[in-house]
């Protein structure tokens, strides 16, 4: 079997075609639900179109059927916000086949064995925003980027310390000491893959959109078991915690207006001409008005973490291009909207959320500048964040889980309540298999305002609502993929 | 008294020359050490050339000559590594005045009595590289350009939170809210007048220098005290360190290749011609040779902070950007030259150390194009970070201190290590008025190999080493300016 075998094989049909392949015109990318939703009611290619705010349903997996380490899923379509569901999830078993080196020329792929695969698992959240999309496509691709990256480097991860030369060959006598002094060890392969896996996916997103004429972006947070590590790449909003009897750990951080902002002002004021004469980079506590002209105000600039007076002028009167009322992160989303816009165009996941920006500034201009700007949307990348959980170093009981999901869920519930939702409802349904599933479900309850015993205040999630519960303790076992 | 003439009185004579005022060429930045080392034995505009390795004196103030807060101070020049001690060292009060409010058209500077004054304590170190010039001067600057930051914003450190308008005015009925959901605190005001005056002070040394026609770069770490909390600034290699009986902690961090490594990558990718076609912007575990072609090996690009595998090719076997055999702070300044030069470019603090990488790398023509795209330098500064320590909340004992040291004691003193020494000489000497010059003199002989007793091996430093010792417990007690 030769590599272009391999390739063939391997890789999802059409995605990556050999460089100077013409192709026609592709279909728009079609809507659909997350496979293992399949005969819950929701079956793929169904528009969630037509709903009422208050009775849109929750929907989970059919009974009978698992998800790797039988987590819990659950989601609800938003109230009307948009035609369709613009969260996306998979989930499934990565089987990491081993590549066997022959001399450089000559390289063979061979298919072993089962038990000689390296195996893990995965689950992913995507939020799509500006159509439904992105979301489906990275749903579709990541999970066989990162499957592909983690072969190429399998033989560095089963090595006790990665080697110098991936062949295992030492040409340098002190091959070993070099990587020991940088500290490379194998959970770092697993994080290169995990990056290269998601630029990857992201080029083909945009080839995908770009052939097919759509539009939009998504975040993306993806968990992934190997080797007795849970590893946690996000990037955007959506949040990951580990839930424990006596701890809350967040295993993601989100990107938001308050963490980019010195990036996206030190852009503003290289690039002036993005700002288009509409914007002004400073940030101030309130957007100023006239009667603040001639006045000194609190501001800060891309330098600056502290906070300073200035004389306001005119110019400072222009929209700000950093704009908010609060830290909270139920809040931001709406009111940062310029912002996430502009980090749209300059993430590392590039398709990354718009928040509806589009409909509701009007800033073509401005984003017609921007677009048009490559090296800028090149240079400010968003870094993918990754988070490594050593499993086996726990000492697991019965209802420790990692709760994902997307923003939906977070806008109203904070990790405090999501733990005290988690902690009253395991301990009473331990005979249920199907208990996690019911546990998503019951947290997206929690943001219809349809359980306000534990929150203490009715809060609504109009959004789209996504989420995951991973038990750890039950690891491996009573799993199957999709 | 016009604002005019404050500006006159306050303002550093000739730095500051109003726009268009023609200036003669300026004369060199003419070399001197610390003021308060006057009576000491190396007066103002000695040079320390003529001294032999092993007998370099090691010097700190004369007996009787008190540094605020009875702080103690010690330096040692290089081994005959360059002409001069390129380290400076400043210190003094800080007296900030109030700027009464008239109408905004004519505001005026008031001379208060001392009383009204907001008083504070200054200390700096300054380790300069090509050169000893921009060390001098932002030790002659650096705490003018602090104190007028500071009396801008003054009227709002003092109020109990800062009012959205400096004039205490309240345009719109909600200001106070607003500032409340930003979280700005009195603190964030010292925080943004010490960026601003980093800042204002980086301008000065580029204008002089440049007037001068002299050239180089300094590393900058600022301790002040201001309304019972200290701040520390920092931007380089130095560090500073509280030291308690049952505590050491970290009150700045450095900047290493290893912190900035992402940022140069994607500069270099980015802006590809800044390698001239002599560098290579990836990093291996080691430089690449010819025996390594063809092969796969540990790299890592700019978007990754794990590692991959990739197949080496003749243009990885250029001259790292990237480069170093390990983490240890001890090891990089000497390792990552090329970068070093680098980040001297890209610095914040513009004026950032070379490290000698002009001598020991032919990179002459990388360096000039990098010179030349001004865009670059703008877009990545390195950013200054502050860290404040609340002394007020701490419950201090008698030997309770801040150590504060350029690179050259953390070469070859662990934080611990350092610890270790002030906890074994401070209870002996608890009657030596002159004791923390004494331990800082005690702490630079352990870099010299005259002391092991403590560190276990003999490891001796042949750069440039200053170090202040600042007790907490005697806060303001004692102290006077110089």
């Amino acid at each position: 079997m030769s590599a272009g075998w391999f390739r063939r094989r391997f890789l999802p049909g059409g995605l990556l075609p050999a460089p100077g392949t013409p192709r026609p015109r592709a279909s728009p990318v079609p809507y659909r639900r997350p496979r293992f939703l399949r005969g819950s009611g929701s079956g793929p290619g169904t528009a969630d179109a037509s709903r009422r705010p208050d009775s849109r349903p929750v929907r989970s997996p059919a009974r009978g059927r698992s998800l790797p380490w039988n987590a819990g899923y659950a989601e609800i379509i938003n109230a009307e916000k948009s035609e369709f569901n613009e969260d996306q999830a998979a989930c499934g078993k990565l089987c990491i086949r081993r590549c066997e080196f022959g001399a450089e020329e000559d390289q063979e792929w061979v298919t072993l064995c089962p038990e000689e695969f390296l195996m893990g698992h995965y689950w992913a959240l995507f939020d799509g925003h500006g159509g439904p999309a992105a979301a489906i496509l990275a749903a579709n691709t990541l999970h066989s980027c990162l499957r592909r990256q983690l072969e190429a480097v399998v033989e560095g991860m089963v090595a006790t310390q990665p080697p110098m030369h991936l062949s295992g060959r030492c040409i340098c006598p002190s091959d070993p000491q070099f990587v020991e002094e940088k500290g490379i060890r194998a959970e770092d392969l697993v994080i290169g893959a995990l990056e290269s896996a998601f630029q990857e996916c992201d080029e083909v997103i945009g080839r995908e959109l770009e052939a097919s004429g759509q539009v939009g972006g998504c975040t993306a947070l993806v968990a992934v078991s190997l080797q007795g590590k849970l590893y946690v790449a996000n990037a955007g909003d959506s949040r990951a915690i580990l839930v424990r009897r006596d701890e809350v750990r967040p295993l993601s951080s989100e990107f938001t207006p308050e963490t980019e902002r010195q990036r996206i002002q030190q852009l503003a004021f290289v690039y002036p001409e993005l700002l288009a004469g509409e914007f002004t980079r400073l940030e101030f506590p309130r957007r100023l008005k006239g009667d603040d002209l001639g006045q000194k105000v609190l501001f800060r600039d891309h330098h600056m973490t502290g906070w300073s007076y200035k004389c306001v002028e005119k110019s400072d009167l222009k929209y700000p291009l950093i704009h908010g009322q609060g830290r909270q992160v139920s809040e931001w989303p709406h009111q940062e909207s310029l912002l996430n816009c502009l980090l749209q165009r300059l993430g590392y996941w590039e398709h990354w959320p718009s928040r509806g920006a589009w409909e509701t500034i009007s800033s073509e201009s401005w984003t017609q500048t921007f677009s048009s700007s490559p090296s800028c949307s090149l240079s400010h990348r968003l870094d993918l964040q990754v988070t490594v959980l050593d499993v086996d170093q726990l000492e697991l009981q019965e209802e420790d889980v990692v709760v994902m999901a997307t923003d939906g869920l977070w806008d109203v519930l904070s990790n405090e309540q999501v733990a005290r939702l988690v902690r009253s409802f395991l301990p009473g349904n331990r005979e249920d298999p199907h208990r996690f599933s019911e546990l998503a479900q019951m947290l997206i309850h929690s943001t219809q305002g349809k359980d306000d015993s534990l929150t203490g205040e009715r809060q609504v999630s109009y959004d789209d609502v996504s989420v995951f519960v991973i038990p750890l303790h039950s690891q491996g076992q009573g799993s199957s993929g999709h």
